[in-house]
């Protein structure tokens, strides 16, 4: 979230700071794709659309940062790399399953 | 959203089409301000953290054209302008609230 002292109150400072950590259009979508378990970055390429690789290695990088996900890499050749929500992460499953549902009924 | 045509299933199209509306940083911002009834711009600008005039400007038009809010001007001098949601908007209320839940617990 901008560093900028939050000057107003303590909760809407709150809010602003999750939706810097998970508001992002491109974070709900690739937790989303998450839900299903474990996946590679090409996977993850795929399963989001209109995304591109800059922003996924970006928004990974920020989810990492922030413990929504965890990166494993195994040495294969090349070496291939994993994403898995975590407990954090998974925690919001009802949360974006019930924006969906109102997606749904008034976006859809 | 993106007009590029969305070649991902149906389902995470409409997630994507869903966050595009209401995905962004500033918007759940400005509806979680909305929750507690109707607000003129000031207010709002006052509400929402680190907001700039700009940013709300564009956000409140996006929401007014997804049906989210709606705007209403009084013909005080100068006119008075505010902002209430719809039904759809409020709608989200507990989703956020589950939201905000989930960040003080994870990101506080």
């Amino acid at each position: 979230m901008d560093k900028k002292k939050c000057s107003s109150s303590k909760e809407k400072c709150a809010l602003q700071e999750i939706l810097g950590v998970i508001g992002g259009k491109w974070s709900m979508s690739i937790i989303y794709a998450l839900f299903t378990g474990k996946k590679r970055f090409s996977e993850l390429e795929r399963m989001v659309p209109n995304i591109n690789t800059r922003m996924l290695v970006k928004e990974l990088k920020n989810m990492e940062a922030n413990g929504i996900v965890v990166r494993e890499v195994f040495a294969t050749v090349p070496p291939t790399v994993e994403y898995t929500l975590t407990t954090k992460g998974r925690k919001l499953e009802p949360i974006i399953n019930e924006l969906y549902k109102w997606g749904v009924e008034y976006v859809g």
